[in-house]
């Protein structure tokens, strides 16, 4: 018996470096929730402990425990092998790992990632997110792009909770490198960055013209060229880059096309950028709440899967 | 007089942190050369004394001197405007700077880079490249596109010595950034990377069938899924990465098309690189070579700028 007869089953989204854990009722509300750093590599060796120590936090015993992530990663608690998009998401719970080594009275599994390969044969892979999607399909949006913004932004196309096309862009992490090293650092000249939607609006326009590789140094020629401050090279940078994915997306999607509406998951800054930026390009997103989205997949998993 | 009557001018290739200075005979040899770290960075402050330490160091006296590179920019001895594509190549010297504060009885000019707007009116720059152009205008090479790879790849479509197009790939830039840093070092695993012809081809070949920010990620997952080895990381971020350059303005140019032949100034170790991406998209470069090309544009400046 749960010690807090109100919560039915706790979800963790267990990251790299973070993770949040909620605490959900019979109902499928989040009663309480925690979120702190002890992400996949700071647990490494303790993971019982770990798990045992965000059950207590939120005061709750003897319910399962659903875990999503890199905590499923090789570099995670167990490794859990990747399905392929003959399973959709909403059956996703029948291919988890139950975790044979959590602390007595324990019950948990392990959600898996998908792998996914493109019509070229190259394959592309996420954990964690596709338990967002596994929400998103519960709270009704089951087909068309989802875009899952981040250090490695997901797009993925859904029909029907079917994965029919992901594609990962290192938006985040190329933004953070160039940021800090090299020809586009030296360009900001150690100037404090301002965010200047025009020089993002800029950014976004001209993403895709030519390969990114060319881009990228645009942003020291329109410095040394003065059609730009160097305080604005961030926000040209952050619309080079989330500009692309959009356009690279669009251009391989003559089905969604730009009527059409995309689906965001993500924290509410990201959301307002990317949102921008598809205003620029005469699109729009639907916000759905990731944290939503991640406790309808639990309250989903709890309700239909049994032996948990 | 030149103390060393052979002599008749001096060229230096002056770039941010190294340099190379030749003597030049009065029929275009090369009679001598140095090279040193002392490029424009290190030189802040002392530039006439460091032009004299490479003249004392080629053991001449006397003779003109052609500057070219860093050495023009606003980190350098002199920033001298840059041109645009209404300069020819062989008119360069017209638009020279005479360098005001060389030593007693140095003649010294900086040669300018040049800005140039694509059809979206975005700048591109080039400072030392333009050279190397003049030098492969001289030695009869004067139209179709020629790329001098590196840190910044340059690709410039010459029309009788004009100046159509150009574009900076950060070619070198990008792989020596990732492949020290974030999510495709870590896939590399600190393991020694091995020259992979299959992964380099493979990486060629993926190029440019999406937006370079996903394609790169593609390092890391085409690792996780087992089907490249760690040590093939390297290979294949550098296929990809030139296979993107070429593929990019092979793309934009239906007149150079997949018949033409392209001319590459650069190392024989990038060259080869090169050499073997084109390849494999039925292409070929004529490799020139690129201090052959340094001196020949110094020559042909000595002959054709009469108050040098």
């Amino acid at each position: 018996m749960a010690a807090n007869p109100l919560v039915s089953i706790v979800g963790v989204d267990w990251g790299t470096t973070h993770r949040r854990a909620y605490a959900i009722t019979g109902d499928g509300a989040c009663a309480r929730e925690i979120s702190d750093s002890d992400g996949a590599l700071a647990c490494k060796g303790r993971f019982p402990a770990a798990l045992d120590v965000a059950l207590q936090a939120l005061d709750v015993h003897g319910t399962g425990v659903v875990l999503a992530g890199m905590v499923g990663s090789a570099l995670g608690w167990h490794e859990v092998p990747y399905v392929d998009s003959s399973v959709p998401v909403q059956d996703l719970a029948a291919h988890a790992m139950r975790v044979p080594d959590a602390a007595p009275g324990v019950s948990a599994i392990i959600i898996p990632g998908y792998r996914v390969r493109n019509a070229q044969g190259v394959p592309d892979v996420m954990r964690g997110e596709e338990t967002q999607l596994l929400g998103a399909w519960a709270l009704g949006h089951r087909s068309g792009w989802f875009v899952l913004p981040g250090t490695h932004s997901k797009w993925v196309e859904l029909h029907e909770g079917r994965v029919v096309q992901l594609r990962t862009y290192m938006t985040g992490e190329l933004f953070d490198l160039l940021s800090k090293h090299g020809t586009v650092a030296a360009a900001a000249g150690g100037v404090a960055p301002v965010w200047d939607e025009t020089a993002f609006a800029e950014g976004v326009k001209a993403a895709g013209h030519h390969a990114l590789s060319h881009q990228i140094f645009s942003v020291r020629a329109r410095v040394v060229c003065k059609d730009m401050a160097a305080s604005s090279t961030t926000a040209y940078l952050s619309g080079l880059l989330i500009g692309t994915e959009l356009k690279d997306v669009l251009q391989g999607s003559a089905g969604t096309g730009p009527q059409g509406t995309f689906k965001l998951l993500g924290s509410p800054q990201l959301a307002a950028h990317y949102q921008t930026a598809a205003q620029h390009l005469g699109l729009s997103f639907d916000i759905l709440d990731a944290k939503a989205a991640f406790v309808a997949a639990v309250h989903h998993i709890h309700l239909n899967w049994k032996p948990l």
